[in-house]
Order: C-alpha cells, then sequence, then structure tokens
C-alpha cells in the first residue's frame, strides 16, 4: 500500500492503463494519471474571487448575489417570426434576448440579392433596413432588457440600425444595455464573413466602439469571440490565445485613437465555447480571466480596476451535437454548461438538442432553458463561489493553458502583432492543423464521439424538427422591396454619397450611419457604398 | 479591490446576496459563501489513490485502469422478457447486469397469491422458482458476466436458485461474480420489504453470507445499501453514516459468527444514490471511503488493505426526476451520474427519463446508458484520478459529511448499536423529520424543483411510455402453477419440513436452501415455512 507518491506511482506502474484510451484532452493534450498539492501554482495565482487576478472570479460575491444571464440565441425567418419566438424565451423565464441574423445579413447583402436567394431567414433573422429592426423588438422595452447581437462584418450599420430603431420607440441610446459580437478578427481567423478588407474592418469597428463608448455607457461595444474560433476545430488553447490576442489587439486599438483605456475597457466583454472537455473548459475560463487581468494592469496599465475584468457569456459547443440519436445532446449540453457555471460565466446559451439537425422546435429550445434552470436551482453548484478552486488537477490545468495562451503570443508579437498575423494566415493554420489533428483521432477511433464512432444505433427514428416555411423568403424580399418604394430616394443616395465621402478621411462613420439608418437605407446599400472606397477582401487559401 | 480574506469579506457583505436564494444544499446544509486553503484538512486525510484513507480513491489508478461498469438495473413481466431486455442492454455496450424483482418476490410472495395481484411482473421481473432463475438468464454466461441482484428479505432464497441455477448450465458457484443486495437492515429502516422479524432477517443474511464466503470467492454477498435510505428522504449525511454503520453491523456479525474480518470484508461491496446536489454527493463518496477504511482498519483490526476499500455501485436519484417535462430528466441524470463518476464509483446505473411516468422504454434506457458513455469517453472526467482532490470547498465538504457521520454513529451506539437503534424506529424517525424538511422547503418554494414549483409548463405533451400489458400476469401465474404441476410433491413437503427444522437450530441454511431450489420448492413455499418458525415483522408506526 502506497504511502508517498514515490509508491503511489510505483503501484500504478504495476495497473496497466486502459488499452483503448488516449488520455489526451479534446484539445489533444496529455493529462497525467494524477495531480497533488505538488502541482499547485503559487497561492497568489489562485487569489480570491472579485481580487486581482480574478482567477476564482470577476465579482466577490458571484453567483451568491447574482446567477448568469439566461441568454438563448434565436432568430430565424423574418423579424416578425423572430418577435414572437423572443416573446416565448421572455415569457418562460429568459432574462436577456440574443439575436441571430441570417447569413445574407452577416454577409452585407440585401434580401432580394440574387446573392440571398435560399438563405434568408434560414439561421436567422433577416434584417435589412431600420424597418426590419423596429419589427424585431416590437413590444419589448429596450430601455429593460439586455440585449446581444451577433453580426460582425456590418457591426456598425446592425448598430445604427439598431440605435435608431430605439429611438424611435423613446429609448435614448445612453440607455440601451446589451451587446454587439462585432469581433472582425475573428471573422478573418474562423468564422470567415467579412465585407471588408482587415485594414477597412478594422477602421469601421474602432469607429463604432469610440461612438458607443462616448453616447452609450450601458453597452459592450465588442464582444471577443473565441465560440467561432472553437467551432473551427481550433484547441481550447488555441481559443484563449486567440481571443485575448484579439481583445488585446482592440485595446491597442482603442488607445491608439487616444481613448483612455479605462473610458474603454470595463465595457469589452467575451464570448467562449463550452467544450465538452469537462476540466479543460473550467481551466479554460480561469486562466482567461488572469491573463487579461494581468494583460490590462499590467501591459495597458489600467487602473481602474474595472478594467481588468475578463467578463464572458458562454455558448454550449455546436460541434460537439450529434445528428445521431440527437436526444444525447441534452447530456453534452448540460455537462457542458455546468463546465460554464463552474468557469464562472456571466452568461449562457444553451444549445438545443435537435440543433445538429435544424433550427430548433419550442420544445428543444424549453428543454435548453430548462437545463439552465436546474443547473441554477438545483445542483447547488451556485451555493459557494468557484467551488473547484484549489483542485490540484484543476489549477494545474489552468497554470498550464495560461501558460499555452502566452506562448502564442510570442508567437503573434514575432510576427508583428494579430492583424499582421491574420493577414498571413497564421491562426487560419493554427487552426485548420489542430482541427485536421482531431479529425484524424475521430477517425481513428481514438477520440470517441457517442453515437458516431462508437456505440451507434441502426433503426434510429427520425424526430421532428422545425422546418423553415420557404414563403418567408419570398416574404422578406417583399418586405426590403416595400421600404425602397416607400421611402424617399433622393434622400438615400444623398446618405450613401456622405458615406462614400467620410469613408475616404479619417472620420467617424457612426453619425453618418444612423442618418443612412434614419433615411432607411438598406444594408446592403450600405455595405456597397463602403466597398466602393475600401473593396473586398479575398483570402489566401491555407492549405 | 480586496487581497486579504478579510477585505474579501467585507466587498461580499457590501454585494447583497439573491434575496430567492436558501444557500443550503439539498439535505438542507449551510453552504459558506467562499472557501479557501483554510479551510482543507490535514493533508494526510487527503492522501492518495489506492492509499489508506483512500479519499482520492479505491484503486492506484481508478478509470485510468477500468472504466466503471455500467450496470442498468432492468426487470419487468415474466423472466422472458427480462431476458430479452439483459440481451438487448449487452448488445448495446453494457458491461454487467442488474435485475429488478417484482415486488411480490421482493415480499415473498408467489404470483399465484392473492397478495400478488395486480404487481406481478409490474416494477421487476417475477421469479417464484427455479425455473424463473433459469430463463431469467438464458443465453447469458454467468461465468463471464457479473450479475447484481437486488432483493433483501429473500436474499438467501433467491441466490439459492441463481446458484442452482448457474449449475445446471455448468458454471459452478466459485466461477460466479456480481453481488446480491440483501441488506436486511435498510429494509427495516427505509425500503419495508421484509419477511421476517429483526433478528430472524440478520441471521438469514448471515447464513448467506457465511456460506458465500466460503465457496463463492468472487461474489459480494451484501451489497450495502444507502440508495433507498435517500430515496425515502434521508439527508445525505444520514445516507452516508446508517449504511456504513448497517455495514459495521454486518461484520461485527460475521466475526461474532468467527469469520475472519480479512476474508469477509474484501468482498463487501457497498450502494450509493447521486442525488442532484453536485458536489454534497461527490462530498459524501470521498467520506464514505475515508471512514469505512479507517473503521476496518482501526476499529476492527483488519490486516488486508482490501478490508479497508469501499468499493460501491451508484445508482442516479428516483426521487429526483419529474413527471413533467420529462426529458429534463436527461439533464439531472446527467449531473448526477457525473458526480458518481467524480466520486470514483465502481458501477452504475442511470436512470431513464421517463421513470418518473412508467418503467422505462428501450429508447430511454439507451438514453440513460449513453450518458454514461458521453460522461466515460466524450468528457475527459476519466483522464485522471479524483479530478477534485485539494479543492478546498470539496474537501471541506468532505471533512463535514465525515464528521455528521461519526455524530450519528455516536447516537447509535448509545442506544446499544443498529439492530437495537432499528428496533427502536431511531433511523427511521430521522429520516422522517429531514424529509419532512425537505418537504416543507419544496412546499415553500425555496428549493426550487424546475417544471415541479417553478418554471412549469403549461400544456405540455405526453411522451410515449411503456405499459406492461396485463396478460404477462396471467402468463406468470400459469408459469409457477405448471411447475406446481410437474414437480415431485412429495420431495417438496420434504425439503421444506427440513428447512423448518433447521431454522430452528443455529446451523447454515444454505445448504437446505440449496436443496429446496433444486427440489423446485416456490419462493413463498421457503418464506413460509421459514415464517412458520420465525414469524413475520410488525412495525411500530413512526410518527
Amino acid at each position: 500500500m502506497p504511502t508517498t507518491f514515490e509508491e503511489w506511482q510505483e503501484a500504478y506502474g504495476l495497473s496497466p492503463e486502459r488499452a483503448d484510451a488516449e488520455f489526451l484532452t479534446l484539445s489533444g493534450e496529455e493529462v497525467r494519471p494524477l495531480y497533488t498539492e505538488a502541482d499547485l501554482p503559487e497561492r497568489d495565482q489562485i487569489g480570491l474571487p472579485g481580487a486581482f487576478p480574478f482567477t476564482r472570479g470577476v465579482y466577490p460575491s458571484m453567483y451568491r448575489g447574482r446567477l448568469w444571464t439566461v441568454r438563448q440565441f434565436a432568430g430565424f425567418g423574418t423579424a416578425e417570426e423572430t418577435n414572437e419566438r423572443f416573446h416565448y424565451l421572455l415569457d418562460h423565464g429568459q432574462t436577456g434576448l440574443s439575436t441571430a441574423f441570417d447569413m445574407p445579413s452577416l454577409m452585407g447583402h440585401d434580401s432580394d440579392s440574387p446573392l440571398s436567394l435560399g438563405e434568408v431567414g434560414r439561421e436567422g433573422t433577416a434584417v435589412d433596413t431600420l424597418d426590419d429592426m423596429q419589427d424585431l423588438f416590437a413590444g419589448i422595452d429596450l430601455g429593460e432588457v439586455s440585449v446581444s447581437m451577433t453580426i460582425n462584418a456590418p457591426a456598425a450599420i446592425a448598430m445604427a440600425f439598431y440605435v435608431v430603431a430605439a429611438e424611435k420607440s423613446g429609448v435614448p441610446a445612453d440607455r440601451l444595455g446589451g451587446t454587439i459580437q462585432a469581433d472582425i478578427l475573428k471573422e478573418y481567423i474562423a468564422q470567415k464573413e467579412w465585407c471588408f478588407p482587415v485594414d477597412a474592418g478594422m477602421r469601421l469597428l474602432g469607429d463604432m466602439v469610440q461612438w458607443c463608448s462616448a453616447e452609450m455607457p450601458r453597452w459592450h461595444p465588442i464582444s471577443i469571440s473565441g465560440y467561432h474560433i472553437r467551432e473551427a476545430g481550433s484547441t481550447a488553447a488555441q481559443e484563449l490565445a486567440f481571443t485575448l490576442k484579439d481583445g488585446l489587439t482592440y485595446v491597442e486599438q482603442a488607445v491608439e485613437r487616444g481613448l483612455d483605456v479605462d473610458d474603454f475597457a470595463p465595457r469589452l466583454s467575451f464570448f467562449f465555447n463550452a467544450q465538452i472537455d469537462f476540466f479543460e473548459e473550467i481551466a479554460k475560463y480561469r486562466a482567461a480571466r488572469r491573463i487579461w487581468a494581468r494583460e490590462l494592469k499590467e501591459t495597458f496599465g489600467a487602473k481602474n480596476p474595472k478594467s481588468w475584468l475578463m467578463r464572458f457569456h458562454t455558448q454550449t459547443a455546436g460541434v460537439s451535437l450529434t445528428a445521431q440519436q440527437p436526444l444525447n445532446n441534452i447530456t453534452r449540453t448540460a455537462i457542458e454548461a455546468l463546465a460554464g457555471v463552474l468557469g464562472g460565466t456571466q452568461s449562457l446559451h444553451t444549445n438545443s438538442y435537435d440543433e445538429a439537425l435544424a433550427l430548433p422546435t419550442e420544445e428543444a429550445v424549453r428543454i435548453a432553458l430548462r437545463t439552465q434552470q436546474v443547473i441554477a436551482h438545483e445542483t447547488g453548484v451556485t451555493n459557494t463561489i468557484d467551488p473547484l478552486g484549489g483542485s490540484y488537477f484543476v489549477e494545474s490545468l489552468t497554470d498550464q493553458l495560461e501558460a499555452q495562451a502566452y506562448d502564442y503570443f510570442r508567437r503573434i508579437d514575432e510576427l508583428g502583432g494579430m492583424v499582421q498575423a491574420v493577414k498571413e494566415n497564421y491562426p487560419q493554420r493554427e487552426i485548420a492543423d489542430a482541427s485536421y489533428e482531431l479529425q484524424h483521432r475521430i477517425d481513428a477511433g481514438s477520440r470517441v464521439v457517442v453515437g458516431v464512432n462508437r456505440f451507434q444505433h441502426v433503426d434510429e427514428q427520425p424526430i421532428e424538427i422545425l422546418r423553415i416555411d420557404p414563403a418567408l423568403e419570398r416574404k422578406q424580399i417583399d418586405r426590403v422591396k416595400a421600404v425602397r418604394g416607400r421611402r424617399d430616394s433622393a434622400a438615400v443616395e444623398q446618405v450613401l454619397a456622405q458615406l462614400r465621402a467620410a469613408a475616404a478621411t479619417d472620420q467617424n462613420l457612426m453619425p453618418v450611419l444612423l442618418d443612412c439608418a434614419r433615411a432607411h437605407a438598406t444594408e446592403g446599400e450600405i455595405v456597397h457604398a463602403l466597398q466602393d472606397v475600401w473593396g473586398d477582401y479575398t483570402e489566401t487559401p491555407v492549405f
């Protein structure tokens, strides 16, 4: 019977390991059989909640004071259908709204563009004009609810629509709370939905951030997003490193524009994935808080403690879901959501079990919501702050992920920073390699996906899924055409000309974008006007 | 910004706590907002896996060496239907079998007794005679598969049927691996399925244990069960304390019968509940290992380290499931199962989502199985041993539960030991009080049950459930009558007379029970013969 670590090692050596197991995290990192006190970091790296370096959480009371915001991402069809789903979610206990836009809206194409054919309203809601934005939030008090919008390349345009829609419902910009994703770097890195070249994309973002910082004290003008980086197949360390480095790049940009870091940084927020490797995810969130706090305090010299806080939204991993045996996805999502909560998330989207097949049905959305409520109210994990604090394994993994992120920071700095690294496809290549590795493990069967490469079930019954009525596309095309018909075309031409002129200078584009919104210019028209000046982006293929 | 614990406390004091939250474990224990290094126990109380006191696990390699046994409890209808379900489970990746007997079999009534009416094959399989036991395991190699049987008061009889059934299929008793629940004390305490007075129940158990210890080296002759104590509404501390004290009482009995503790203790195993309070459950399993090791080593002087090992089966909590919105039970079961795994269980039953409504359908059983497979193969929690070791909260909660168990031990000892305490209804009263308290919290709404007292859903669609064909009862009655018709009645009368005679002496009853099985005596006939000598048990009501 062992009494020392060495004796345990000897005993361990005598018991054979499972032959069919790889003992790697999802990200491919080796996990040791045992972690002990000797693996703990310096005590001051663990610290206290609400205290630098925030490993144990950004607030002194965490969920004892307030639970995370339940925020289910939703959207499909026209603004009217999504508005109905929003009312449904609010009625079922959701506490914030999160808008999914359809692919054409994300790419800057109007619904009546030939490029939009078959995609209108399919994976999100179609928003072409101010009118759609108004319908989207009809009957919802925008001064009360917190709204998140997932849109990136055209974020400044959607922001303009939103601000004007709120203004028309009597809510001024300074009362609007929520966030817009707007994280353009990760589009070039992972999600591939851009409208402009990298530098122009960065400039448009900078204009929006600067304007929001001045006019919208309750708004988080960027949600720096690792989610899509992870969905593209990155490792946890890559998600952590690239996301934080994107964030640090936005901070740099803002500082270069003359903003005081402490005016700006407190309103940055993050968005991470919750993948299925339970402890790796928890450690990732804890490491992210520590790195962000250190960088903001020490590298950027932020004095306001709020600038040091890495606050984040979490979404469970879409790519972890399987089309096979879809009810197994409830289990996956529950465990991923639990990781998000044990990692101290500020808001959470839980995927619906049918999302590998289609947009979720109302029933599937309700179960996903209930998953959060079971975790919040039944499991007891919200009774104490950072319940895993001190765990030899979790603390050691936190350290390890932190070190891996700093390695990436160094490599990116050597390339001349993140913008340059993105132009050179560096993060893109790293992710492609990681994704290839993971797929290789799955194909080889060493990484098991239940129901896919093991534990299959032959005669599966199909489940009922939500089918988007193809008539909705026609309806949306009619809507945008109707707006074009009734607006003052000369006024539209005039604001678009102003926009082109402004885009060629350094002036902040937000005021003229607001004017474009007020004139009922469409998103596509605005994007094209900007492309007239800036051009588009073509990716160098990654092999 | 706080830097010391006192400063954190001050900051915490300034942030209001959620008004609608109780901050209690499911068991009603207060949880503090924060645990730190100062809450850790002595280092030697945490120790190493496979090393005394086994807080971190009973084996040096735990799941790196071998995963837990996936063991879904199953049974309904006649032996034939259950045999078919067993084959289904083995085909879908299950690694051990677990038999649910129907209520009449558990109470010692034959299927054709008027007392069995409407209950035959309803919540488990009906086993009246050796013939049923043979059909139950038809086509399954009992020398290979590990079998668990959940039967208590008539355990010695079921054991006799099983041994003879195996013998007839060519597998001798010394090759049989598995366990039989046989934990009679918890029947008087919680489950209330007895056949005999307490002392007679203890004696019958003792006979079986003694016989199995001599003849069946691979068999675990008692599965000491907290599961039903918890299902009856106990706290985690009561489940822990009463279960371990029952176990220590069986050890005492065996030692009094002249068995060497080291011949006997290594083959005891335990069976715990996994309720929905995630960390309380994990701490409970860790505390159980430590207490058992210490008691066996220090109180009973066991020298064989295997005697110190508290190995256990876990089942997720049936009472935590809701009939409302049954798919939410997949979430509950996933989180409970994860707690069992993080607590180091040796085998696991995951409940099916429809079990609050009926016996599970095959689909629901498959999803429950898949839940274990997702945890085992996708979440990464099996990559390292005791991943929560060192967590300030978990270690502190482990200590706290251990202390609570010792408090109960002292009170039970003051009453003259567990048998006397049971006769005086002491554990029964403690559980009733705890159950009342919990129900009160639920009724008052301070303890939330999603879908029941909060987050209800009005127009719920019923799900498809398994309906047990009432014709199965008739079929089983015909089966037992057919056995009576074809057996040698005089031989049956003769073995039953031998059994009565033996029951009036101190001699071990197992050999004559095996003869009863071989003669095709029914379970009810055997129980009645014993009751002729011993009488039955009447509970003093608990108010």
